[in-house]
């Protein structure tokens, strides 16, 4: 028999009394249970009414419909919640408010890279910046070649075909670097300069060669991503262009610079996370800049949405025996996603010691979903994050 | 033996006058001969430079490395404009000024859609939007059914799960197309809040819906392009979410808009073409809006690179035997793009006969092609383009 629901204006709550509706939501674990009677969270409500048949009705007889009781909870992406809530709900797998969250769970464990130390060599060499295209050309063919074979440091001849030509190309990361680092010397503009037109080009200039440089300075290499959608492409310690055979040919890792203070569409964010996927990368999430800070006492908090209970050896984890296993944060395909707000969820999510997991609902209500896992680059003053793509 | 050039300081051009070298270059269909000296394009000198180990000299003996000759011809994308140079002539192949356009060659041509009728069916059916997720809710199951069922209208159940749930879900496209042309009405908007709304998540909210508007209208069915990273995915005239079996089942199309007032980083540009293409569909890009007017006998012309002449049957293409077959227009990965630009660059390749090829230096000067092919749909205003990436 369909569970009826009854709507209590007076406290904007759903509430339900039946002893065999009761019964049956208690071993489904929904809502709160107090003397008999089952308050529910509005997402179950909604989905008993979408899914199970349930009606709902006020002590006056009047009948809500779907639309109706949901005009009675408006807040903020409340259909992301929904839907995102109904995917892991018709998933066979528990979720509750993330209000219920107790203490530290533990659950979310750090990996840590490796890391070495880049020689910084110096030269005496200049090259010629074309600011038009943001690109370095050394002209001097000997050190350029070392340069490349040696360091990795930009592109001699051609790529993948280091005999065509006997120049080596610099991009401006690279050229940055090695005016930071390695003495390179420019003839027609200072490092001042460089930054200018870099910034001009992409106002998140000075974020993204702060990464490249963090990585860089611990022995990686980066090179662009362009072919993969991102913004580089990583090897790790010890690659070299001219070592040949299996280990350093393929780049297994890129990363994605997101500063804390940009915005973008999810549909655009997640673009970025699906080219590298299809090409079988390890897709790394960078936020760097400096955390924002609140007023005195005014903590901004991340609005995380669900605690999610997953799978277990011969069944499924239940608020009952279990601790949760992630954090939801809801999102809708059109709307956007900032760098400081997920740099907070993140943090929140540590906090709470467990992971976090991106849900995205598309506009056909399809929801996709990422998990965010934090690893240590030893030494590095950024927190970097894997972003895994999950089938729950 | 080497190719040696003058450098004329009084004309600012590179010459070739010495009759083993001329005669090489003539052959290899290099610069422009008159009196028995070829002058040089800038590209070409510092090509032969780059690859052929020409060296470069004044009158006066002073020798002229790469970058010295280049900082001869300062100019916008000069890189960009050379790189891709190096990569078209290192596949063996021929390329020219741009300059030297002759008249219309014909070698355009235009593939044609199909194209039915959108039937307009009128309902009396109210939905609830929720703002804040840009999605419409109908909670009547019959006409949800129905919508879903016959015109692919909407989402009914859940995604490849029809049957989970009652409440049919509109996108915002899909809210407003049915507002204008179903009868639907929202229970807590008007159209020019559902506009307003949508405009304040994407400010180029009415591009993207005339694109919509303009295949829905023609029978086509348009659902998001999440999972494919672009704006929408396509289903030709006549395709149902009910019918199984092949045909159906999977689009093979997919529409990204980009507005001629807008303006984008090339390597992002490219994120949206690559995840379409490592999922197989056909990518098809629209640039809606009106033309920017110029002032009266002020056209802008968009500064297309070179005239590109590619393989046939037995060898290549040559300036002296055949008619060129594509425009190039170069790009560095950290380059904007604009639509109003692109557009434009469309335009002219259209009038010129040729197809247009936009070729991409990332940086490590590696380069991707892409060709821009013009197709009709019938009964639109607009033109619409797929592009390809190809490998040349």
């Amino acid at each position: 028999m369909a569970v009826k629901l009854n709507f209590v204006p007076e406290e904007n709550v759903v509430k339900v009394d039946e002893p065999a509706s009761v019964s049956s939501l208690v071993h489904g674990h929904y809502g709160v249970m107090h003397k008999g009677v089952i308050t529910l969270f509005p997402e179950e409500a909604l989905y008993l009414m979408d899914i199970r048949n349930a009606r709902c009705y006020d002590a006056a007889g009047n009948e809500y419909k779907f639309n109706d009781l949901a005009g009675k909870f408006p807040g903020k992406k409340q259909m992301a919640r929904y839907f995102t809530f109904k995917d892991w709900r018709d998933r066979g797998l528990i979720l509750r408010p993330v209000s219920e969250v107790q203490g530290k769970y533990g659950r979310n464990p750090v990996k840590k890279y490796p890391s070495s130390k880049f020689p910084a060599p110096k030269y005496a060499v200049r090259g010629l910046l074309f600011a038009d295209d943001l690109v370095t050309v050394i002209d001097d063919e000997a050190v350029g070649k070392e340069l490349y074979e040696t360091y990795w440091l930009g592109q001699f001849g051609s790529y993948k075909a280091e005999q065509r030509g006997k120049l080596s190309k610099l991009d401006v990361y690279e050229t940055l670097f090695m005016m930071n680092h390695c003495g390179l010397g420019l003839s027609n503009a200072k490092e001042k300069e460089v930054i200018k037109l870099a910034k001009k080009r992409r106002p998140d200039f000075l974020q993204m060669y702060e990464v490249f440089e963090d990585w860089r300075l611990r022995g990686y290499v980066l090179k662009t991503g362009f072919k993969f959608g991102t913004h580089f492409r990583v090897y790790f310690p010890g690659a070299s262009p001219t070592k040949s055979g299996g280990e350093w040919v393929h780049s297994k890792h890129v990363i994605h610079v997101f500063p804390r203070s940009s915005k973008m569409l999810i549909s655009e964010w997640a673009r970025a996370i699906r080219v590298a996927h299809s090409v079988k990368k390890t897709f790394i999430l960078a936020i760097p800049g400096e955390k924002k800070e609140g007023e005195a006492g005014e903590e901004k908090k991340a609005e995380l949405d669900f605690l999610l209970y997953h799978r277990k050896k011969g069944g499924i984890e239940t608020p009952k025996e279990d601790k949760p296993r992630f954090l939801m944060l809801s999102f809708s395909e059109e709307e956007y996603i900032g760098g400081e707000e997920l740099a907070e969820a993140i943090v929140e999510a540590k906090e709470i010691g467990l992971e976090l997991i991106l849900a995205i609902s598309d506009r056909e209500t399809s929801v996709t979903y990422y998990r965010v896992k934090r690893f240590e680059l030893p030494g590095s003053k950024y927190e970097y994050y894997e972003i895994e793509w999950e089938q729950p």
